[in-house]
Order: C-alpha cells, then sequence, then structure tokens
C-alpha cells in the first residue's frame, strides 16, 4: 500500500505514476523479452522513480485513460438498443457479426487507403492468437515456418520454445527478407502433399510494413515475388500488419498530413490473377492504435483460409471470437473516434522518434553508432560497434540510468544481433522518452569507453 | 429486411422472435451440431413462426438482455475510477488480474459451497479455447486423450477432426466412465517420458458433473479412482466444469432452495497428499450462466499447470486473456447480481425440465421410449427404442413439427448412440419449450408407429 502510494503521488508519465496494475504490465513485458524471472522488475528496485523502460511495446496509459471514455460511450449508445446489447452477449456468428466485419473495414479502408472488404474479413481475439490459430490449422510441430532475422522478439523467443513449428531465418535486407536465400530454404522443404485440408507446404511470418524491430518496409517488387514464390510452393504467408495504421512521412508543409503506408502485401495476391489461389493472410490487431486489453483483431484472408478457420473446435464450440468486446469495438469504431485517435498517435511518434534519433545521432554518431530512420511504426533500432554487446549496456544501464530494453538477440531466432538494441516509442511521451535516452546514450558511451580502454 | 420485419412482429420467446443475428447464432449451432451446411437453417425454411430448435445449449434472449444491463452498470462503475479504466484497456497480468482472479473465486466459492482460492486460478478466453491451450501445450498430435462416450456434441465433433490429438473413448455408466475400461486402456498407453515441460502422457476430458449429455454426476468413489489413476498414469484431467452452479435440487418443503452440486473432481486432487502432484484441471466458464458472447473463463489448476501456461506465446504476447472484459465481468460479479441470476436459472431450469419430462413419459413411456432425470445442467438426454434412429426422427420433426435436436451419435467420437436424442433446456422459456417437445414426442411416436407397420 505504502509503495502503491508513493508511486500515485508522482506526476506525469513517469513510470512511478503508474500504479500496482501498470507495474506488473510491464513486469511481464520485461519477462517476456528479457528472459528475466517475472520478479525481477520488483526485487532489483527498478521501479523507483525515474525508471525508464523503454522496451514496452504498448500504448501509453494517458491514451488508455482516453480510449475508455469512448467504451464508457460506445456502451451506453449499445445500451439504447436493449435487444442488440443483449445480442452481443450470445453466442457470435461467424466469421464474425457483420455489423463488426463492415465496420472494420470500413476503418481500415481509412486508415489504409485502400478498400478493404468486410467479405475479406475474419474478427479473431487479437494477433498473438490470430497467429497461433493459423500455425495450429494448417501445420504439424515439424512442419517449417520461414521467419525474418530479426523478428518480433516474443515470436521469436516462444514460438520455437511452444514446439508449434519449426523456424527457418532468413535475413533482413533494407527492403524486406533476402528472397534468394528464401529461395534455397524453399528449394531443399520437405516434400509434402497438399489437400483441401492441408493447402500449405509450409508457413511464412513477416512484418511487411514499419517492421519490428528494424522499421524496414517491403519494396513493391519484394512484394510481388513473394506472392509468387507463395503460390509456387504453397505457402501460407501471414502478415503481421499491426502498425499499418502509423505512418509518419509528411511533408514539410503540411506536417500533420500523412501519407499512408505502402499497400499491404494482402494486396499483391489478387484473386483475379490467373493463378490466383490465396496465400497471405493479413493479421491484424487493434491493440497498437487502440487498446491492448481488448484482444480484438481480424484476418483480411483468402475464402479458403476463413472457410477453414470457421469450421474449428475453437470457432464454433465458442462462437466466433470475442462478440461482445468485438461489437462494443465497432461501435467505437463507427464513432470516428478511433481516427482522430490515430492521427494524434502519428503526431505524437513522430515527434518522439525524431527526438530519440537526434539524440542517439548527436550523442553517439562519433562512435560509430547508428540509428533506424523509419517511417512509422513503434519501434527504433539501434547497432552498436561490432564489439559491443547489448547485453553489456543493458547491465550498466538497469545498474546506472534505470534504463531498460530489448537486447538485439532476443528478436532472433538463432541468437543474432547481440550488439543491437531495440527501443519502443510507444509508452513514453517526448521530454520522458529522451530523459531515458539520455541515459541510455551514457550507459553506451560507458561501455564503448571502457572497452576501449582494456 | 422484410424476412426480419416479419420475425421481429411476432411475440415471446418463439424463434421467430429472433432478429437477424440470432438467427445466424441458432444457425451456427444448427451447423456445429448436425454438420448441415451453413445456410441450411435459412434454405429450409425452418425459421418461419413456431420452429423450436431444441439443440442450442445457449442462454435465452431474455436472459441476455437483463445481463446487459449489468454490464452497463459495470461500465459506468469503472469509468468512476479514470484510471482503473484505462487500466483494463492496457495488456492484462498473468495469470489474471488479481482483481479479476479475486472476484471469481469469491463467486465461485459462493456457488460451490466450498473455498476457490484465488491463487488457484487462471483466467481463460472461455472453456472452448481453454480446452485447446491445455491440449495444446501439454501434448503433441500423436498423443491420446481419453473421452467419456458419449461426451459434448461440438467436442466429439472436432477435436478428433482437426487433428489435434488422438481421442480414446470410455464407456459411461451411471455414475461416470467406466474405470475398468480405462485402466484396461491406461496399461495399453504407449511410453513416454515425462518432464517438466512436458509432464503428462495422456490427457482425459470429463465432464464430472451434470454431463452433457447424460445429465450424470460422477460418484465420489469415481472422483478418488480417478485421482489415484492420473497420479500413476501422469494424466492431465480436463474437467469441463460448466453448469455446476446450475444443480436443481431442493427439498418439497423448500423448492427454491437449493442444493450445491456434488463436490468438483479438483477438489479430490488434494495438495497435502504425499502423492500430490497436480493432475486436475477444472476448465470453467460464465458462457452458461453469465453470457457466452463475453468469452471469460477460468481454470482452477495446479502451480506446475498455470506456470506453464502463462509462459506462452499466447499469454505473453497477448498480454492474458481478454484483460478488458474479464475486468467488467469481475464488477459484475462483485455487484452479486450474477448470483441472483443464477437462483433465477435454477428455478426456471427446474420448471422446464420437471415439463419436458413429464411430456416425454406421458406420450411415450408406453413405446419404451425414456428420459435422463439430471440433479442440473442443460441438457435432456431421450432413448428411443433400439430399432429407432434419432436420424429418422429428426428427418419427420423438422419437416412436420419444425423441431430440431441433436442426434445423439453427435456426441460420440465413435459415432454410437443412434438411438438417442439430446435436448437442450436453456434457451427457451417453459411453455415454449414444452410446445416444442410435444412436437418431437409426435414426430417419435410416427417414426415408431411407422417402423412397426413396416
Amino acid at each position: 500500500m505504502k509503495l502503491r502510494q508513493i508511486l500515485t503521488i508522482s506526476v506525469k508519465l513517469k513510470v512511478s505514476f503508474l500504479n500496482k496494475r501498470c507495474i506488473s504490465t510491464i513486469n511481464n513485458h520485461l519477462n517476456r523479452e528479457m528472459s528475466l524471472p517475472r520478479n525481477y522488475f520488483e526485487n532489483t528496485g527498478l521501479l523507483k522513480e525515474g525508471h525508464y523502460n523503454l522496451q514496452v511495446g504498448a500504448p501509453g496509459s494517458k491514451d488508455l485513460a482516453k480510449i475508455a471514455t469512448y467504451f464508457e460511450a460506445a456502451t451506453e449508445s449499445l445500451s439504447k438498443s436493449d435487444k442488440r446489447f443483449g445480442e452481443t452477449l450470445q453466442y457470435g456468428t461467424m466469421p464474425g457479426d457483420k455489423f463488426v466485419c463492415d465496420e472494420v473495414a470500413k476503418f481500415l479502408s481509412r486508415q489504409y487507403g485502400q478498400t478493404v472488404q468486410s467479405g475479406d474479413l475474419m474478427i479473431t481475439p487479437g494477433a498473438s492468437m490470430g497467429l497461433l490459430i493459423l500455425i495450429r490449422r494448417f501445420t504439424n510441430p515439424d512442419d517449417n515456418m520461414f521467419v525474418e532475422n530479426p523478428t518480433y522478439p516474443v515470436f521469436a523467443k516462444y514460438v520455437t520454445a511452444d514446439k508449434f513449428i519449426k523456424t527457418v531465418p532468413i535475413p533482413m535486407e533494407k527492403d524486406g527478407m533476402d528472397l534468394k536465400v528464401l529461395q534455397e530454404k524453399l528449394e531443399a522443404l520437405p516434400k509434402k502433399e497438399v489437400s483441401k485440408r492441408w493447402p500449405f507446404r509450409a508457413l511464412m511470418y513477416v512484418i511487411p510494413t514499419h517492421h519490428n524491430p528494424t522499421g524496414v518496409n517491403y519494396s513493391p517488387e519484394k512484394c510481388r515475388k513473394i506472392v509468387e514464390l507463395a503460390r509456387k510452393y504453397n505457402l501460407l504467408v501471414i502478415c503481421d500488419d499491426v502498425y499499418n495504421a502509423l505512418n509518419y512521412v509528411s511533408s514539410p508543409s503540411n506536417p500533420t498530413k500523412f501519407e499512408f503506408s505502402p499497400q499491404r502485401l494482402f494486396a499483391y495476391d489478387k484473386k483475379d490473377d490467373a493463378d490466383y489461389q490465396g496465400n497471405v493472410v493479413s493479421n491484424g490487431t487493434l491493440s497498437k492504435i487502440v487498446a491492448p486489453g481488448l484482444r480484438v483483431g481480424w484476418y483480411e484472408a483468402p475464402k479458403r483460409v476463413i472457410d477453414s478457420l470457421q469450421d474449428t473446435y475453437d470457432a464454433v464450440s465458442g462462437g466466433g471470437y470475442n462478440p461482445y468486446v468485438s461489437n462494443l469495438t465497432a461501435e467505437v469504431l463507427k464513432s470516428g473516434k478511433i481516427d482522430e485517435h490515430v492521427q494524434h498517435l502519428r503526431v505524437a511518434h513522430k515527434e518522439r522518434m525524431a527526438a530519440v534519433i537526434s539524440t542517439v545521432e548527436t550523442k553517439l554518431g562519433k562512435y560509430g553508432v547508428t540509428i533506424s530512420h523509419p517511417e512509422g511504426g513503434y519501434f527504433l533500432w539501434i547497432k552498436l560497434p561490432e564489439n559491443i554487446s547489448s547485453a553489456e549496456v543493458l547491465s550498466d544501464s538497469s545498474k546506472n540510468e534505470n534504463v531498460t530494453f530489448v537486447k538485439g538477440e532476443i528478436a532472433s531466432v538463432v541468437g543474432d544481433f547481440s550488439n543491437y538494441i531495440r527501443l519502443s516509442i510507444a509508452y513514453y511521451e517526448c521530454a520522458e522518452m529522451v530523459k531515458g535516452v539520455e541515459g541510455l546514450c551514457r550507459s553506451i558511451e560507458r561501455t564503448i569507453n571502457l572497452k576501449n580502454r582494456l
């Protein structure tokens, strides 16, 4: 109780502001991405005022408090229609209630600047479960999944460890994965008969837009080639399309009018192609732009995939995924408030990214430290000199600067990138973020100087 | 639009009352349990006024409209605490937010008449997903799962078909599964090394309380023996504990004061036993007593199981299961309204069951048709004469009486029980339910008479 009181007294968006629930949330994220014991965060005293946890890929508390008011309003609005409100509590329809699919399609069309068809959507319990449902539906544990190296750290850490599937890493280039390596690996893929129930020989997991952690966007050429390969080798390509609304490119003359993100990979798998089969799924979520606690996401997927997924024990016995909260969410989307909110995120994130990039380059450029310049998303990717490990930096920064981050090697299924650091710009507001990054820069500098002296 | 208007004009709780969403819901349930094409319900005109769908294991619309008002109140209540409301939208904590686990534990303790410890709970996205998460965490597709014959129809239909695991049917007796057969099958189980990550040689799926579809309650002797066998053979016993609050036994002098259901199997796996390992999971849900659209359930489980389940991609990347809606649900549980609601369900269900049993016995007793006399739950189990198949009855009843139900064979992983019928008493109120059952009785009578004439 004492700790909580102390914490709630303090101001603004320092970690010290967070109450017990948020502490646990962050603690979980720490554990997730740093393989630390569950109570590390509390036991090491990292929660004292002024700690900066730069690894949390989650929206900030102020944003969520605002989102909460939208959900209150949506609940009131739904409750005016007694019957409909009650129905949202019934087993849901598949592939998602029509109202929900329609509102998600309209929202995505506005955010993407391209048409998303309601009929291509299936509602999911968020992208994490969405990914697992796909893996489990279409593969056995001895099947292969091509993944980027580096990739989403939690995926890298858990999916192989959980024995759901074998992962095959493919190096990332500046415009997407290295397709030469991919083709070699595809040629070496074990033979596997495909059938209506098992239409795919292997899976691929990619983050084509505002890639986590590198920030890369896939080039149109790579997108086209991946679709071609997916058709030739019967691959299911699962796109983690969770940052697509968060594009920060705008013209200097109109800095808050943002361009759309590059066209998503799903759109390259054109239904009117002569050799169309349906090989790409856009696995999306509202966690990064509305709220993760909802667990509402969607597949934008080929008919054969949706047909298969809605005829499973999960979908049938449970009566669709999260009918109540997805209906509430659709009410919120319909209100247009999220469009405003996403615009607010773009402005805020762009400012934070620029500030962090500038801080790192100003303070560490002379040491050969580089940082990514992403066009959108949540993450920055720092490259340290080859002889400096992020583990050494983390050891210093957590001890001397109360700063933590994701070590690069956690983003690799084979443990590469030990001299890289991933930062999230989602959680802290700009001034706080910069203070944390300044501490990180001091740690990096100390680590480099120490190494050079040895 | 025309269909919807016609439907919404009509009165009370006939299927014709249902609007489009409910039609789809029921349609899904039909598909689920009868393997009919998705649009069968609409195409065959079964939705005209006076149709009785006696298979739907879902709460009625009037009940859900009432539940909706509780969720509105809970949202208002949460919104008074700005910060806490926002936090429910953040990634959740594991194994579930403490407030949620505490309120679920208190609610279950009241409903069970036995203490449920908050520390034994993990929040799940409902029992269906809960079951799959357990299967996937602890087994490979070539492992074995012992299941009752008959069992939950959707489980029987999908889990083997989905290739998650191999099912081994064990016959049901009057007080639970036949343990002699189980022991024989256990002796024949392939050798499998156990380890911390893979602590179980095989799984067992049971519905020990108000069994679906037979209504059986497991005897204390069988419960004790199952725990003994589970320890000896390293089994994980997963109990579908979804009807445990719905006990309809009361004394004639005080007919609305209901006894508690028999002690759940989880309580037999005592932590202070010398040979305790933790082999039983109570896999519960609020779908049958609050609302299925929430997708909120819980595991009451041994520490080793919860520790393993919260260290997975699902739990970690998604940030716990359904944090927002589980917090709302906990607010509703805290209000005490659900205790009143469950009492209302007990009174209503008891009346419906008695009316249906009386109708069937009065009209069909002379033909040797029998019906179960369950002490609680959702289902009645009708046994027809050996030479009469429920498929023949369904063909007549859907054509001539607008009545549908679940054929017995769907409740069997090996297609037994073709002369059985499962009825759900959850959806229709009493008078409507009886009208439907009267139609069903006419169909059974016609089918028997036709067969006898041949």
